[in-house]
């Protein structure tokens, strides 16, 4: 049967996605598979928010307000005053999760064919978001030897055009697990107030920072009213990455207005997420303090690991739950696909994200793959002893 | 403070939704609004789909699979398979709403400029979802004289440019109540494999189809394996419009394949809803006989008292749960809103939604309404009555 032919936008392929057959048929074959490859925390989820949706009274399942519930949105507020980020509930628009919150930034501040520029590497689903909205990604490289810190800002500079509408970060950043210092954060807040341009900022990992390092929101204290946008989110925070509800926060009553008309366009954010979400708020201070040390004890299981290995250079991350790692093989992609197809130790193999999906500058990161560290520490053991044999392997065939 | 300069794409505002902020100031002052202006109904939502989520045993609200999980895109083929729909789970891309599978259709058929043929009035949000998207709307007109029957096929062949991806239609109509029989879709199938374009079919509506007619699916028996697609969604069909769940189904594996890409950039759709919506196909039928018979009764009520009102005419919906209906006032947003604003009948308002934003085409509908008999039948009646009331003092003043 002949296709009508489709373009489809030249939507990209989920590079964090895109081996999920492979992964399977493993399995199918007896193959025990640890998932390094995506974001998904084992991490439970708390139970205030569990007890909330068993707990719901709901008869009919009506639609919640576009921009989120009143309530809901108040209590985002009081969360944020507490990391000293100063907006009300009218500078909040609830979303379906994260991705929905950037659809809506982009779709609100751009025209198709205009410009964004982010470091790379970047969350490789900026790629799609930015394909569906019609915009177009420059990037500005950062280096796996500077642990990806913000690259001089006069790269930046260079790139701005009047097609440029923001600056993109992800802070802390995924994939690279780096955290901007106040300084970084101000020399961005400078270039964008002086280009009159907007500063986004994937902000989903700001609990997850280490080494008594703090968090610099681009709402806090560096006079980005009118130009900075967050995109938030409850996946990672509560380990809720199912409930699909994110937030995107601006002071820009412009911004907000726009935003709002996508938001109507697509009726309401989920109503049984929304009350796990606000049920979430409500979860205890030690929650998160059990959180932080065991993801900062997986994190220097997985870097002390991976510095095992010959030839293998790793970011130390200060932040989020990623790291990139350069693996002494030819092309991460196909050794990655050669993993899940081909090898096996004790019956075990190792899924990892090819890292060249990143990356925006094609060729860039062609030997680098992202690591989630979200098993247990003794599963990050093992994956690294499995890493490390199949590297061995793969170099000798 | 000066803002930035954005133009959010022109997105359009919603006519459903826009009046929302001048009802809330009328319930401030204490008047009742009787909501005719969004299809939320008020039918409870099986319960079957509401245990299910009280029952749920999740410990960590993880991701599901882009697609939707694999049992219940199987259980959505056997719905469809009852329907005289046959489709396999792997035609089937579980969404977050009908409306996100409208966005995932578009962005896979279309690229920045191209055109879809929508028969208008049509459900108002395919403009935003169009605009989102960089597709431009072509309307073909269709009237209210003739019951919003499909227009002459060769109003679209007209119309039809090398920049046509698409003909959409809504089955049964919202916002007209139409419901197209089995000789129209014939007529758009073979307009559609003529020009080798797509024939999209919103059909959320399907099970709300009055007078024992038939409703006709685009995946039937009309030879469109290459080029249906049909938009589904759970909002209505179960009255669980909050919890966010739909479908995009095609035979068609580019388009399918296409649709994936669009649905691992945003992750997953809502799992909680995904929970709800599988548990809510055990709904044993007598629970849609008993709602049928009562939107049939609510129909028969609204348009029997609307044709009372002087000046009134209304086309008789055979399907869906609105109505589209011209008044004898200048101007229905003008109207509508004032109803809001400075009307009351013993301390009740009707809140509709202005017909205008249905139409692509400038000045059309300009004093039709759009009225969803989503209230029980005395509710309706009173808000007949409040809108006579309205209307003749409208023209006084």
């Amino acid at each position: 049967m002949p296709s009508i032919s489709i373009k489809g936008k030249s939507m990209p392929e989920s590079p964090i996605r895109k081996l999920v057959p492979y992964a399977e048929n493993a399995k199918k074959k007896g193959i025990e598979v640890f998932h390094l490859n995506i974001g998904q925390p084992d991490i439970k989820t708390p139970d205030c928010a569990l007890k909330a949706i068993k707990n719901n009274t709901i008869e009919v399942l009506s639609y919640s307000r576009s921009e989120g519930s009143e309530e809901y949105r108040q209590k985002i507020a009081d969360y944020y005053s507490k990391k000293n980020i100063n907006v009300t509930a009218n500078d909040i628009i609830v979303t379906t999760g994260g991705s929905e919150a950037l659809l809506f930034a982009l779709g609100s501040i751009t025209d198709p064919g205009d410009e964004i520029i982010i470091p790379e590497p970047f969350y490789a689903n900026y790629n799609g978001f930015s394909t569906a909205s019609g915009v177009n990604i420059v990037p500005v490289i950062s280096k796996i030897e500077d642990n990806f810190a913000l690259p001089p800002i006069e790269a930046f500079e260079k790139l701005i055009s009047p097609k440029t509408k923001a600056i993109l970060i992800c802070n802390p950043g995924n994939p690279t697990g780096y955290l901007y210092s106040k300084e970084e954060i101000q020399k961005l807040a400078a270039i964008v107030k002086k280009h009159d341009i907007f500063l986004i900022a994937d902000e989903v990992y700001r609990e997850f920072v280490y080494d008594n390092a703090q968090h610099q929101s681009v709402l806090s204290d560096f006079g980005l009213e009118n130009n900075a946008i967050i995109i938030d989110s409850v996946s990672k925070r509560y380990s809720m990455c199912g409930a699909r509800i994110g937030c995107l926060v601006s002071k820009n009553k412009d911004v907000i207005a726009t935003a709002l008309k996508f938001a109507q366009a697509r009726l309401s954010p989920p109503t049984f997420a929304q009350i796990a979400s606000e049920a979430a708020l409500e979860t205890p201070q030690s929650y998160f303090d059990e959180v932080i040390v065991e993801y900062k004890d997986r994190r220097d299981t997985l870097i002390n690991e991976l510095a095992k290995i010959e030839g293998v250079k790793v970011a130390v991350p200060k932040g989020a739950f990623y790291c990139v790692a350069e693996l002494p093989v030819d092309n991460a992609d196909t050794f990655a696909q050669w993993m899940l197809e081909d090898f096996s130790l004790d019956n075990k193999t190792v899924m990892v994200a090819p890292a060249a999906g990143f990356y925006s500058t094609k060729g860039f990161g062609t030997n680098q793959v992202r690591i989630a560290y979200v098993l247990k520490k003794e599963d990050l053991i093992k994956s690294v002893e499995i890493l490390k044999a199949a590297i061995k392997k793969y170099n000798t065939i």
